[in-house]
């Protein structure tokens, strides 16, 4: 439907002319510029931007293209990415049993909704294994023992596998498993989670029971970037729906599915657009 | 607009036969029920019910109501109170600096959308003076000072002031001040205040700046009755509004505004029709 | 999770002692009422109440209960239904090409969330059959021919089919073929729809053109009962979500998606839990 | 506390560099943008743009900025505005009865939330001197008769007020009139609604009563430019609430004052901040 174009984002330091450089710069090749946004944080005196660019309109591919943007981005200490919406990322998506994320990301991507080439879903219970192949994709039933050796060896297979299918984004779909902190770090700002309730509010393993406990009159979802520090990491997307006192435990459960649902894909889209960008432990979502 | 109505909410340890012991009890004299509501706690095994009856269908008035209800009540171990949509509440409301919560509660009461006899605002400030008179309602400027004697003195003389005006309820409308625990405890349950974030997060003076730099998606605000232990009391009602990162500090105070007043003003609104009761540290809100 | 129960509704014009009347009786065998809801429609003078009762609190079955409580329900000239949770009613879901819905009601079948016995899925096209069967549920391809005769006989066959399996309840999921009247009336009250616009705006097949093109900044969805006038029965439950200028045609019909089958599910509980009755062509839902 | 800007916006026949060309003029002067937008319409294959740029970066002022972008303009077939945020617009209020709206933006206006110049309010009813005037804010009755010459007497006093007054924008708060064709073609795209509805359904003078009588479950409000065909101008901004069977027409209306005044003190503010461009009869909102 949507026609191939390059994304490139941009993070450095503010200052005057950022807009005109960039875009100057795109249309003295001919570029046609779609999208364009752009945030300046007063705190961090950053300055951000992301420009979609319609890929027939520049007359080289993405290595030169990446060249050409060398000689400004060093000029004003650019952190830079440029992205061919024509190769999509390369996705591992992880699951325990809960499986109502899982079910909905394969239907956004079954359709095309949400555009990316998922390498493999892996699972610490196999209950998910038959849905998953039928939908042609390869299933790792990789346990994860309580023991400190077996958790090692577990994340050991896992980073393997991540590095064989050389991936770039990892989704936890309500993989109910700590990650370790190295594999965190190794993949910084490109694990994407689902946390089931309304950060910062109820962190840790049981929200909607403290939820209920506090008699709150809404939940939510957090789809956040995964760090070391559990459950602090960047926040890209949140959403709530309403409770009441007659919503037990179980019913905040159910409700809270289609908010970590719904919570989940829309980060993955801002993600899989780049229009997310990291501003220390914060986000910049050019939606 | 509505015609007048008896409201009868009643809270016992549950069991079985109670809607029909209270609406047979209600039958048997006449009485037309126009809305009932019920609610049935699992975890304190504790019964929750509100019954609205038309005034004009009962052969007596609220006293012979409330005498005759006395015998089930025994029986029951219920505890129960009964009200007369004639008799409006006596209401002081506070407020500080702040005042699109007054504005937006004056309005309402100006228009007999809510229905509630305003005996007087009090501020800490004398700044929303001129506007309340010119409501025709009495305004009292109480500042407190910082020490702690002269807090005590002020909030002594507010003590004065609840009990000359026979004070059933108090609104907190952004009155930037804590209350002493023995006002919290003598008015329990008769305190409604607004929290400028969405509890349990950002407790405490400066929710809107701990909610910019944790970065989330969306911000909120918590009416709820006030307790000795601060921002701690059973939550009536919540909202949030969506922000951004190009959202400011500022930007957050602005937007949460209209949230606040909103949600007050539906607190206070189920408050004046009965429609709350207290569980634990929890609420039972019948809409 | 939840205990068995019965839901007794009932619908009748409205008087004095209804509530107690209902309770008083349902007291008298020892039945435990769960939960309450009353209405009284001030335009139609009519009482409408559902009423749950623990099963085991009753001293007799489904059968006996329906005939100790038709003396009252003719005293009092009222409608009335009884149902047993433990008897998951037989729904025979419709769908077409698109099958977000399709794959959300699986999903909230297959998982308990929602309670139903699925007999079969009927579709005008053969696309979701392995899907359908991988959950072993019956799956049958009914074309519809655009010509008159075709048309009927396929009607024919499909009402040869919802006989067969004593269809209680039909969901068309997104099913995009127009129902011959004297099956809506066969059917009346049983047959949920899900219509891709926030009715009563943008009747009819292209409800995302037409949106776009008013440019209207929500778009929504709307499940209702089907009736022979298109689009127009009594709504059930409608939702909707933001779109701005940037979103296309093919936006709005992606953001539609998580609408239509959040609105439908909701209905659909609604429903399979006796919470829906209508009043003219309006619903009263007691949630 | 915003810093002092110029807000340029642009609309144009779709190519490509027009970025480039807008910021690259801004940077070849020092202009700091500080926010940029764009939208590309690909139905109408016309160029949206919206850039805010801080004053003091320019070396000179709004008619020799004006003079320095014509050149370009004209090269590209554009429509351009620019605007100094330091010169607010100034703006008439029309209300009739319902003073909600009135009342919230007296409020946002007289705390500086939202920024203009507030010259007068006119109403057909006397109702709201007081309050106006209260406010120090200029007050003026102007009656309208039923009779068509009654009416363009009080049209033709109303418009000599406006011209008297050099108004840059009109505000309907709830003014139940309608206006003469002439009057909003002279004031074309200068003349902001509330309609209390959710548009395209229920235009007309009982949005509230249409609501209840086809059963709707959310109502809400759409604020519009007004154009000669009563309730079809271009939507800025909408919102909904929820209600149920239990709410009435006058719940309704309840309910939808808070929608109506909060949706059009969003339209107002996005309009005061030139971030509405008109695309036809579709709104572009630069939020």
């Amino acid at each position: 439907m949507q026609s191939r174009h390059y994304v490139l984002t941009v993070s450095c330091p503010d200052g005057v002319g950022l807009v005109a450089a960039v875009s100057g710069l795109l249309a003295s090749w001919g570029g046609w510029l779609t999208e364009v946004s752009n945030h300046s944080d007063p705190d961090t005196k950053r300055f951000f931007m992301r420009n979609e660019i319609a890929a027939e309109s520049l007359p080289f591919g993405i290595e030169e293209f990446r060249q050409g943007f060398v000689p400004l981005a060093r000029r004003h200490d650019m952190d830079f990415a440029i992205r061919d919406s024509g190769t999509p990322r390369r996705v591992v998506v992880f699951v325990s049993r809960q499986d109502h994320c899982l079910v909905d990301l394969l239907h956004r991507w079954r359709t095309g909704e949400l555009r990316f080439d998922l390498r493999a879903v892996v699972s610490n219970h196999p209950d998910t294994r038959a849905y998953v192949e039928h939908h042609g994709v390869a299933f790792h039933h990789i346990p994860v023992p309580a023991d400190d050796m077996g958790r090692a060896e577990a994340f050991a297979r896992i980073e393997r596998l991540l590095a064989a299918e050389a991936t770039e984004l990892v989704v936890l779909a309500r993989y109910m498993q700590v990650l370790p902190p190295l594999l965190c770090e190794r993949y910084a700002g490109r694990i994407l989670n689902i946390h089931h309730s309304f950060l910062p509010s109820f962190a840790g393993g049981q929200p909607y029971r403290q939820a209920f406990e506090r008699g709150v009159k809404l939940i939510g979802a957090t789809s956040h970037f995964v760090t070391p520090h559990l459950d602090e990491g960047p926040i890209i997307e949140q959403d709530v729906i309403r409770v009441d006192h007659g919503d037990t435990v179980e019913d905040m459960i159910r409700l809270g599915r289609d908010v970590e649902k719904t919570v989940l894909a829309r980060a993955l889209r801002y993600v899989l657009q780049d229009r997310v960008l990291v501003n220390g432990n914060r986000t910049v979502v050019f939606r």
